[in-house]
């Protein structure tokens, strides 16, 4: 197994070398999370749950109030790009921005910052980036969420050092249209289908997708055909069409009024709902969240994609997405963690957590 | 090997069901080609050539108009429906309307009319219900195009007992659109190809078709989409997407004609031709054509459909549909002939090579 040193666990660069050197990709996590267990185990001012190979580490210091600091511990596949090499200040390889810089940022503060002015919670997970039933936050939040409970959590999936707020909430619905079969060569004796998708995809086409603002942060919806099917055969008139639509919406809406719009978009077609995750507020009307703003320079900005900060969301959890790496490169061959930027996320968590 | 006797040769029913009852599913016609081919060489009134499991006999009687009947061996697959029974005036089972009535009518002629007033052609083919690229008669036509030589075709293919004059083309384009792609939670960074689908559907749906008139035979066209297609992730702004749409058109247009209207209804969008086939002229112009209409009841109307005729088409050869089997039995696990109409349509075909 390897062993996190105390010298190791002490540099937020070198934490995150080690950790990205262990591989991790999704289901393989036992070393890793042994790894992290191990080091944590050695903290005497924390307490340590393990469930699977998702690990949280809470100190109970009765500050009244509490802040998680989340990671995932997984990789996509390895793409040519393992282990770590580093040139100059840049460090290349899987895992060096999603998110292996930001899960080394928890446990090199898990590590070293024994007296926190608010209680902290560290969760270290398994299975982010594959299907959200494997995804170890998402398994937590349903059988232990009391592990999870905090007033503000930080997700430090990489946003390149800035402050990502909430994020968008997304639902994928599947619009059906029917007709009659008829033989291609007397189709008046049929109802084409597909000819009556034109109407939906013209709505989407014309649809003006809304910027909304909430607690300060600019979200851009969208509403997307992502996939259309429909036909039986080559000299048959098809008596079903259909299309999935992909819908993007601001945290402003639940998951409930997004079903609502997109049935009113829709109205008149056969709309059935195939998956939805909710959206998440900013919360940055919170002190937590606006002290860490703060400490992070003050800028902040809407998280457009999706992340698990929605999970925290579901709990009633205000989060924000933090993290040295570049969200661009998540994901791709050449992934790589700026180093200087490493060291200034991790100024601005420990100034976040140390300051009076 | 099933023997056709002379008393079977020598009447319409019982030939159509000794032929019924010889499986030849297609690609497996050896049977029933060997069974057909000993029946034409016992014939001294006729030359036999072979070719693969097609046949075609001629008179050579130099009678200077030669007039072709024509029917293929084979049938779609057995579906609880072989052999034949008879129920009253109702001959039951696989091949009965599609098309062995028919093609016994033409074996019938060859065995029992010996002075006709024009010389004869018959041809016997195979594959016909499989892809065209199988057919008898298509690669006959391609290879030995002087075996097929004739003033005028019948194919014997169902049409209930009435004259259905030529036929209408039928070609397959498909219309791409193209996009560009981006994450959908970042949808505005794309262009989406499938909304741009919706004027191509738009257009087929507001299409109208034409009803054309030509020698006496009113043809209905049709514009029609038979597939659509389009995406590459549930996340994923789709940068193609696709419809494939089947021009049926009238025998006024040739396939040149029928492409160039195809492109100019989808003028702008990428328009790329699949598969095509020639329409049938109904050629009932030619007297040999309007005796055949006289002899057969003075009744006649447009094929809507596709069929083998527009081989003849493409030899400069006119050529109608006339047989005993219903088209709207084709097929179907209920697959009947009414007995009556075999005999009908013997008489009338008689009457026409018999005639003075």
């Amino acid at each position: 197994m390897t062993v996190l040193s105390e010298a190791v666990l002490a540099d937020p660069v070198e934490l995150t070398r080690a950790l990205c050197d262990i591989p991790s990709v999704s289901r393989d996590e036992a070393a890793i999370c042994d790894a992290v267990e191990a080091a944590l185990k050695r903290l005497e001012h924390l307490t340590v749950e393990r469930v699977g190979n998702t690990l949280v580490a809470r100190t109970e210091l009765g500050r009244g109030r509490r802040v998680m600091l989340a990671g995932h511990l997984d990789t996509v596949p390895v793409n040519d790009n393992f282990p770590t090499r580093t040139e100059g200040d840049v460090m290349w390889g899987l895992g060096t921005s999603d998110m292996k810089s930001g899960t080394a940022l928890a446990l090199w503060i898990a590590a070293t910052v024994k007296e926190p002015r608010f209680d902290l919670s560290f969760a270290f997970y398994d299975c982010e980036e594959i299907e959200a039933v494997h995804n170890g936050l998402n398994k937590l939040s349903k059988s232990r969420p009391e592990l999870l409970a905090a007033d503000f959590a930080i997700l430090l999936e990489p946003t390149y050092g800035l402050v990502e707020a909430g994020c968008q909430g997304t639902m994928r619905v599947r619009v059906t249209t029917r007709g009659k079969r008829a033989h291609s060569a007397r189709s008046w004796k049929g109802e084409n289908a597909i000819h009556r998708l034109g109407p939906v995809l013209e709505r989407l086409d014309a649809y003006e997708a809304r910027e909304v603002e909430v607690d300060g942060c600019v979200y851009r919806e969208g509403l997307n055909a992502v996939f259309i099917g429909g036909g039986v055969a080559g000299n048959v008139i098809p008596d079903e069409g259909w299309v999935d639509v992909n819908f993007r919406f601001a945290p402003d809406r639940d998951e409930a009024a997004a079903e609502a719009h997109v049935r009113e978009v829709f109205s008149g077609f056969d709309v059935e709902v195939s998956d939805t995750a909710p959206s998440c507020r900013p919360g940055l009307d919170r002190p937590e969240a606006a002290e860490f703003v703060a400490a992070a320079g003050g800028e902040f900005r809407a998280k457009l994609g999706w992340t698990d900060v929605a999970r925290f969301a579901t709990l009633g959890i205000p989060a924000v997405n933090f993290g040295p790496g570049d969200p661009n490169l998540a994901h791709k061959q050449d992934e790589r963690v700026e180093i200087p930027r490493i060291r200034s996320c991790a100024d601005a968590l420990r100034a976040y957590v140390e300051a009076p």
